[in-house]
């Protein structure tokens, strides 16, 4: 049996990060990374999966679902980059006020700044499929920058071919 | 010094997860990783260590542990897939009652479900003996799809042979 | 265009550890996984970032920041690794003082003693700089373990020589 590609080509240098987390902070990280990388001419791709879905999701605009259970979901959980809170100290929002305060001091980008340094690095967004099914979200829930939908072969085809993997 | 094996063989390719959380989300993103490497013909192996070792308890017959505070943990901490929350939306059970929901209606496999397909393709379980230790848990508490019991040294000896390796 | 060094050399091996997290547990299964492939010769370098910045920091010897924000952030999230809590059972320090207790009965290192073996067996401990500045920490608010102190691009300098890399 042929594998399609077995080792990374030691032409290109690639990035794979998982983001199923909907947390601020580790959002934060994920951009961080991607930017690090892709400033470092390393090609980056981001499947955004589960609650990490949340982190690419328009922050209006919500499909309006049919069954009584997503709009629930819906509810308790809105999208955007906005509405993100850290994984700990969040506070009802105090803390994660307080820590976007501070970035805003140390004259740090912010996670929106960040999505778009990225995006305009040529970082690839894609959104899992079956998480979107299991919460009822559609191609035009996600902002602009999210070109691709692809389920967990598509990630691990990227995956394995990366020289760096990380689930955040 | 010679390496027992320094690059990754390119006849074989290879899938290392850690599953550390304990966290129904985290699970099924897991195990759905596993089922799609596995259906490309790779090769899987889960750790499960720490909260982790829950996903694979039976969720009855727990051992009875001598002490007072092992039987506390047990109590505090069962074991057993079904009994798993989210990572957020938990709710008291609410938020994980409705999300099972939602996917029995998309018609996804359960927890349960993927777990026996992935052992059904060949992934292998392997429970981290020092957390079995720590948290008083014997061979028998495990479901019987967990064959082998080992520590961190045999992790990294296959992460260090894998394509991918993750800690979820 | 050349990379700087594009494969991993086969002569070592590098385990490389992103410590996001300041959760005793994850703590935990971090340095044990430092320590054993530190015991299997392999060349380790864990990179500690945002909460995981508090593993490190010396318990007392707190800097002083200047502003409100900050000194709030220090009396909310206090360092060291004696303070850290589990990421489930934490229960107000109840679920972690017992399982710090079961710990010590099994025989089972400490945390702080994970890190001078970790030490002792040369691995890197290194401090993200973007994490310090946004936490108002410095140098001196670490231990005496942790030389380095880098950011992003470092630890993917890293990370894409290493043969194991994980987010923890």
């Amino acid at each position: 049996m042929m594998n399609d590609r077995v080792m990374p080509d030691p032409g290109t240098q690639k990035v794979t990060l998982v983001i199923f987390s909907g947390e601020l902070d580790k959002a934060l990280a994920g951009f961080n990374i991607a930017n690090a990388a892709a400033a470092m001419g390393m090609e980056v791709t981001m499947f955004f999966t589960f609650w990490g879905l949340n982190v690419i999701r328009k922050s209006r605009g919500l499909s309006k679902p049919k069954d009584f259970a997503r709009r629930l979901l819906g509810w308790m959980n809105p999208g955007g980059s906005r509405s993100l809170g850290l994984s700990r100290l969040h506070m009802f929002g105090l803390g994660t006020g307080m820590m976007k305060n501070l970035m805003r001091k140390e004259r740090m980008p912010s996670l929106e700044q960040l999505i778009s340094m990225a995006a305009g690095q040529g970082v690839h967004f894609v959104a899992c499929t079956t998480s979107m099914n299991m919460m009822g979200l559609t191609e035009g829930d996600f902002i602009e920058e999210v070109k691709d939908f692809a389920g967990a072969a598509s990630f691990l085809n990227e995956a394995r071919q990366s020289h760096v993997t990380l689930f955040i």
